[in-house]
């Protein structure tokens, strides 16, 4: 059995990014519903959200989900009390180290991932005990790596250092990549643009149209200086492309940046000032999609790719 | 039979990079008569240099092979009189567009195919009438698109854009991402870092060295305000991040690179001064290998992840 499938005890090693302002209880349910795992997103909600969006969730579906944890959040502590007072069996946390929380997440029976961008830090994460790693790539939407490195140059390195359950991110947006990711010694991926703009996303929908627009070359790394983050090409980014270009301070970026910009963005769909965070995968989304269809479409597209490589004569020498 | 292998009549899908500095008669014969594509690079030779590595190459092998050749290169004239004197069969050219040399290269027979890092000039490569067509990601070394797309983004895209051979480049340095790059959409594989520290590359020994010794994070695309580059970490990449990151004009950048650097440091094996062009799977290489070694390592670890694809329940759903 798939290691993915069986650590979650979910149908297909595919786990939906959990994004801040889209990954709510309708986006999470309906992946977890149609036999993948869902996250909510912890990034964006006030404790007393999160609370609400995990009693929906039980609702909505019976099947397994989790819950995607910033570690840098302000209100940590309350979340975390939140998340084992609700018995959420599964934590992503990501952005910060998993030393600090990771036992005592386990001690409550809660399986525990972390989100890195180099087999360092995957190093790290074995030693503090997670169960899985999700290893994500340069060409993935919102916050990465400073080391630049692609998914095809990440999961090999990643899958040499450690023997952990391995999840790719970053540029899986079909069957194919799927499939590729597997290849290179992932067991699952980990797919974030093609949820974020599925129809039971909570994101606006300016944001979605925006992303059905982007063409190849459309999004960035940006804000190198700070934390470098994905984004979608606009005014914002633009401002913010030259002032790097022109060498401009930390400090003077910060400035620029603000409070709050990937809200304006992505929930409130303030498409020039925002902040939208979507990966290079989304120069291949021209339309939206339920759950179910984008679940269709990515089996379909793996199970056509394995035939190919089992019959083909393109994979034959 | 696969379309690479056919069209060029050879064993594997598996073409070098006509690399500058490493490309000699001796590297490009080597992949040749391993059952690869080897090119000869003349980016980084002399009209006479590559007269003389033609004339060595048609002793060393009688296998398919072909030339590199960057459209910017100043003596162009001279050097397509002697590719089409000298009867080469096979003619790679990059950087610049495929417009002005397509047709009188074909008008001479020549097959030819021309390296691409968006699928916009995938379109443009296939109006001017190429053979096939090479797509390179953000990962690989040397000089680079400007978009930034990596492999795993750029190949399914490229492969909507066009019905052409396609040959994926940049992150291919196993057999694992070999077949990735397949299952993509790409019908083969070319292949560069491998390559440029193989025993039969004609870099310096210290520049080999120096990527054996190269981590993860250790290159970076660089230069962006003029041609973007991959390199290595060392000195003068040092220098010129640090002009960057202060927002340094181009001047002031093409002052800095001055002349000869990528000859110092891969061919004169000056490694603080020189420019180390190297693409982000140098983390991997360890060694030294000859060129049937690497072959013997790519075949294996393509049919071990093939055989795995058709059996393993990791790949059962």
């Amino acid at each position: 059995m798939n290691t993915i499938c069986k650590l979650f005890n979910i149908q297909f090693p595919i786990i939906q990014g959990g994004m801040v302002w889209c990954s709510g209880w309708k986006l999470a349910s309906a992946v977890s519903n149609a036999g993948g795992l869902g996250l909510l997103g912890a990034g964006s909600m006030h404790p007393e959200i999160l609370q609400e969006h995990i009693h929906k969730m039980k609702i909505a579906t019976n099947k397994p989900w989790g819950v995607n944890l910033p570690l840098l959040y302000p209100e940590l502590d309350r979340i975390i009390d939140i998340i084992i007072h609700e018995k959420v069996k599964v934590v992503f946390t990501s952005a910060g180290s998993p030393r600090k929380w990771t036992a005592k997440l386990k001690s409550h029976g809660i399986t525990v991932v972390h989100v890195v961008s180099s087999s360092l830090f995957a190093q790290k994460c074995e030693e503090a005990g997670v169960d899985a790693i999700v290893a994500e790539g340069f060409e993935a939407g919102g916050h990465n790596g400073r080391e630049e490195t692609t998914t095809l140059s990440l999961i090999p390195q990643v899958r040499q250092a450690t023997t952990l359950p391995l999840i790719a991110a970053g540029g899986i947006g079909s069957g194919q990549a799927w499939m590729a990711a597997q290849n290179l010694g992932a067991d699952g991926v980990q797919i974030g643009s093609l949820f974020a703009v599925s129809k039971e996303s909570s994101a606006h929908t300016a944001f979605k149209k925006s992303v059905y627009d982007a063409k190849e070359g459309d999004t960035k790394l940006s804000l190198k200086k700070l934390a470098p983050v994905r984004l979608l090409n606009n005014e914002f980014y633009q401002i913010i492309s030259k002032m790097e270009q022109d060498g401009d301070s930390s400090d003077k970026l910060r400035e620029a940046l603000g409070k709050g910009r990937a809200k304006k963005g992505m929930f409130l769909g303030e498409l020039e000032e925002g902040e939208l965070e979507i990966g290079q995968v989304s120069a291949m989304i021209k339309e939206e999609k339920t759950v179910p269809q984008i679940f269709t479409t990515l089996l379909n597209e793996y199970q056509t790719v394995k035939n190919e490589i089992e019959n083909s004569s393109k994979y034959q020498f």
